[in-house]
């Protein structure tokens, strides 16, 4: 053939593939399209001859598979492992002990720790090896996926020499997912978990989500929803939770259950599920065995218990302490942690909530078995699109604190919001505690350095679904990306991990990734300004809290309500936590308590969250808290206008179908932000009665059109749980 | 660069699309891969050397877009749409009037009807030009994708002279789909209508969804459930509706909805549905011309009514042709229609429910509006493996009985069964009802020939979900072909249509071809006999209809229990439907009624189904009943491992992937035919207290192992209609 034909030929190849793959977002960040810089790939193509994997097991031939993958797609040439020659430029991958001897000399493996790995550029004799070296089989595939991530984002591989160590043991996400299949709070389709068809039929998608999370360091995936049902500890579905076991081995993650407190009633035909009663913890000693006959290295339970009528030890006058030792000393002999979610609060309890997990658990720190890690939202409410700290994070210091992010957006716009979630996530790890004086930030909690922790862990609730590209929104991907690389390193900054993302997603073209990397850095804040400024939290509609619902005050319980959160009356608005208040300030360290007590020191984001402030109150700029309410959810409003603007001039950069579906979606995100501003401003200002700031465009509706908005069936809410 | 480099770089591209893409199913029939034979594709590019398309409007820029994706794959050549030269070669798309002059005069149109199309080669001044004629832009669009068929297939197109017409008027889809997204009776994942995001959304599967339709000739699809919720009748979700009406506009595909007949009450806020109330009359009328207002060619109501709690007209006092001709009314003057079910049965009638569907609708012949549709299921029962065709088809010379077929597999093994449904559609439409004397076949009323009806449907409930391959097992798609190819001609064989979609989906080989057309030509009979051996039906598991569940007797219908249609007792087992039983067989014409009804001349396929049959009986192998449904299950088992053994062969022909993911439904399917074979046979045996016949391979567990089974989440069933 002519190279004019091959030429047609791979533009038309290039062209059907487009259409029916690379566009739709299933490749996550494994996008390993040609790299059109001839320069680069010249270089890499020179360094990297051949491949040698040492050792042969089922997850070195993940990594061949990998690299085999990658290699072919970035740089067109075709690599197949081969034994070492020192006289070829080589790329090695081994553990320290399988390195040939000339190698071995020019490595020091001290400071690889764990499942950590190291890559180092090595000239031996005039040839120049690349080693990707680690401890254990996951390290070498962490190292692998991290070595590819230079070659996607074109960096300079010449002299290489990273040293990069997990700081935190347990990195999983948390599968909301029902047995059904729909998804609490999911908004990217459905459970990805086809557990009709399991364990005979195995889905690609297993594969690859095993894939997609070995490539960012998730080692842990419990598998289902937090509101647990019994059945999936039965044998029907045991054997199909080792299905996915097995798959996901090879990829080093371990699989965990939520265990339904009262499973032992429901499946085991006891009448009490009491953690001290001797035939409820034989019940589970032999579940737990059962469970580890069929899978050996699996993970532990996370529980829920005695929250939002879950069962739990409460239910038999024992304590959370007493139900996660009891399960924590079965799984002990066979190396399971329990995962118990401090996310508890009680409609008995008249204080705030914000208040009660705290008053629940710190006084027991010290006595629980150290199999158990406390799993910690990131706030003292729930996932709000800006809260301070929980104020649980540095006050346990005898006990593992896992911190609890949400990735999935249901507090922040659901799959249709584009909202950068690493800055939230940075927000509350960079936060400092003051707990060990100055500098005491959540990261040091969660990593373990700040009291020696033995054991770390994080925990994100998945935005995984059926969708094609599993988020919905193609920019829920960066969160799940920067949730993988902040439980690896909580240190690391939202401003690397957009620019990482972004280079292997679409492009390194800076002309593209400035922009968007600014775009993505600002949308966390956006979101605050047009749902939740100054601290207004949980005033979303309810059950499904999809849209405003400030004015809600009909649920049962009182802490349901959206006006038991903003407190807006005559005289103003915002929940008094200060020492005047609900002294829920008093759980911080006393420079924080000190300094969000006081309405004059209390940053203004978290105004109305620590304080009732008077509408008149005038704020930093001068202006009245009313106004600065509205002019607040207006700049979210133009803000979202300016995202659409920058996007809108992305086009050369992004291919034509996922540029459209990212606009559709920003009009979305449009819509509802000025639905924010006009519903909520509409209905202060029934409290308020002041004239709308002039900054503030005006709501296009009465208060009560917004109020007869209603979404039976909007995504992610399943009425029964059991 | 360098030949070589091109080879590599095609082969990469090639390898990297095929992992993503083209294996995952979501292409369907519509796969345009390279053509490899050299002479035939050389052919088609000497023969297609300039694309015309007459007219421009949003139709025949699909068409454009569609040749040029399809030649582009199948000949690796770009083609634009340009102007007509009689001294190129070109392929010509045109309706008659529009056509060159010189073409005008060399065809013919008169065949010409409807939405069908010719397709035909004409030679001028020696060269060879392919002419697409239509009348309509549908007809166009219709032959176009018959064209590609064409190519796909390689087919000869020297000498191409088709003429097709739709041979009937409504080809439409009706999912069974839920606001909330789950599917009643889908097996492959949830529904493909994301309601949440749109309007504003438009998913790509919409628009694929209707290219895919279209090419197979449906023109109509219903988009909610029979069961259905008022709530899509309000604003909120009309505006919904219209999105996607505006999306399938241009593919010819009208939509349709469901009406509850309640929702007067429901979001009326009347206190009556009663349909011949003013009050009530009026509200259809607003609530109508409202929908008429959105979508200017809305297609009209499908309504299940008094059936299974369904409300309907029956709730006031009021008849089925009350209800319909009251909607039919209204829709007239929109040119729309009522899809009327006769799938109706009632606990309180003590007849044989086979029987309440005939007694219903056949006094009101000639009665109905002529915009009323009567849609009625294949068999009386409810898409069992088998059933005898609806005594309903040629029983209502004057009104139009629309076909009711299931796509989706909710007695025929969910998606993990391979069963060709084209052969069961086709042996109802085959069957001859004698309602005109013989030959007086079901194709020949569902066509409307048989009494010359003024208007004619085919509804298939559909297969799709959200699952990348639309229909979950692969050969699904099969089923969804054939039900588009045989709306447009009832005619069509099952092998023909085999042929095809094996051709289209996966190579033009005869080494697959020819085995695989066999495999799914026996494939109905397989099932059936591994479940419903003889004429049984309606033994399946209770609610989800997984699995066999004979021995079922607790529910609080008489007739959803299996008891209710075995009738197993120590005599004998069969439904007693004779002229000495409860005489549904006088529902057919006499020559039937008498062949069915006496248990000499029935066929064995039916045996059970008409008649109760003792178990010593003797079949026409001189083996007894009982002997006879042991070796009818363990034939069903044996040809479902001789299904693994052909497949297996298959492996040159067939991408690994799509491979192991048949290979894996297969075994599922064997898993399940023994389950069956074992767990009727158990059950049975309690009665016929016979031995097994010693072809049977005996069950390997107790008959209470089989009832002790329990899948609370087996999909496709929703608890809450409502």
């Amino acid at each position: 053939m002519k190279p004019k034909l091959y030429l047609t030929l791979i533009l038309s190849i290039l062209i059907f593939s487009w259409n029916f793959s690379q566009d739709n977002g299933y490749d996550l960040w494994l996008k390993y399209d040609k790299i059109e810089n001839q320069t680069i790939a010249k270089e890499y193509r020179d360094h990297l001859k051949s491949i040698v994997v040492q050792d042969a097991d089922e997850t070195t031939a993940i990594i061949k598979k990998e690299l085999s993958l990658a290699l072919k797609g970035l740089l067109g040439v075709a690599f197949e492992p081969s034994t070492f020659d020192s006289n070829i430029n080589a790329l090695v991958i081994s553990k320290p002990e399988n390195l040939p001897e000339d190698l071995k000399k020019s490595i020091n493996t001290t400071k690889l720790e764990k499942d950590g790995f190291m890559i180092k550029a090595v000239t031996l004799s005039d040839k120049m090896h690349t080693l990707i070296i680690a401890k254990t089989n996951s390290g070498l595939l962490y190292g692998t996926f991290h070595f590819i991530r230079q070659l996607q984002q074109q960096k300079n591989i010449k002299n290489l020499e990273i040293v990069d160590n997990p700081q935190v043991d347990l990195r999983v996400l948390n599968h909301w997912d029902n047995l059904d299949r729909s998804v609490e709070r999911g908004y990217a389709g459905f459970s990805i978990w086809n557990w009709h068809t399991l364990p005979d039929f195995i889905d690609q998608r297993y594969i690859d989500y095993a894939r997609a999370n070995a490539s960012i360091g998730i080692n842990g995936t419990v598998l289902t929803n937090v509101n647990s049902n019994a059945l999936i500890l039965t044998p029907l579905y045991l054997d199909k939770v080792k299905a996915l076991a097995e798959v996901f081995r090879p990829y080093g993650i371990k699989v965990y259950l939520t265990a339904r407190f009262s499973a032992p009633i429901e499946i085991g035909g006891l009448d009490t599920a009491d953690p001290l009663d001797p035939k409820v913890i034989n019940w589970w000693k032999t579940k737990t065995a059962e469970i580890y006959k069929l899978i050996p290295d699996f993970g532990g339970f996370l529980v829920k218990a005695n929250s939002e009528g879950q069962p739990g030890p409460q239910n038999y006058g024992r304590t959370h302490l007493d139900g996660a030792n009891m399960m924590a000393s079965i799984l002990k002999p066979h190396n399971g942690v329990v995962m118990w979610r401090a996310f508890v609060y009680s409609e008995h309890d008249p204080t705030d909530r914000a208040k009660q997990a705290y008053s629940e658990f710190i006084p027991d720190d010290g006595n629980y078995l150290d199999n158990v890690l406390i799993q910690v939202k990131n706030g003292a409410i729930d996932f709000q699109p800006r809260e301070p700290f929980h104020p649980m994070f540095g006050a346990m210091p005898k006990t593992p604190l896992m911190m609890e992010f949400q990735i999935t957006k249901e507090y922040l716009g659901f799959a249709t919001h584009l909202v950068f979630l690493p800055k939230l996530f940075e927000e509350v790890l960079q936060s400092d505690t003051y707990q060990k004086g100055e500098g005491s930030t959540v990261a040091k909690v969660i990593d373990g350095s700040l009291h020696n922790k033995k054991i770390t862990g994080m925990a994100g609730v998945a935005n995984i679904g059926t969708d094609f590209n599993w988020t919905g929104h193609l920019f829920g991907q960066a969160d799940l990306y920067g949730f993988g690389r902040l439980a690896w390193n909580p240190n690391l900054e939202s401003a690397t991990i957009a620019e990482e993302w972004l280079q292997l997603t679409f492009t390194t073209n800076k002309e593209f990734v400035e922009p968007i990397k600014k775009l993505l850095l600002n949308s966390r804040e956006t979101v605050v300004n047009y749902m939740n400024p100054l601290g207004l939290h949980h005033i979303f509609d309810t059950g499904h809290h999809y849209g405003p619902g400030p004015w809600v005050s009909n649920l049962s319980r009182p802490e349901w309500n959206p006006v038991y959160y903003h407190k807006a009356d005559d005289q103003g608005i915002g929940f008094d936590r200060s020492f005047t208040g609900s002294n829920a300030v008093d759980q911080y360290a006393p420079e924080l308590a000190k300094k969000f007590g006081n309405i004059e020191t209390c940053p203004e984001a978290y105004l109305l969250w620590f304080h009732h402030v008077p509408w008149e109150y005038k704020l930093k700029n001068g202006r009245t808290l009313w106004d600065n309410l509205g002019i607040k959810y207006q700049q979210g409003v133009d803000e979202v206008k300016g995202m659409i603007k920058t996007w809108e001039a992305m086009k050369p950069y992004v291919n034509s179908k996922q540029h459209k579906e990212v606009t559709m979606r920003l009009n979305i995100q449009l819509k509802e932000a000025i639905w924010w501003k006009d519903a909520c401003m509409s209905y202060f200002k029934t409290f308020s009665k002041m004239d709308y700031p002039m900054e503030m465009e005006k709501p296009t509706h009465d208060l009560s059109y917004y109020q007869s908005l209603k979404f039976p069936f909007a995504p992610g809410i399943k009425p029964n749980w059991h």
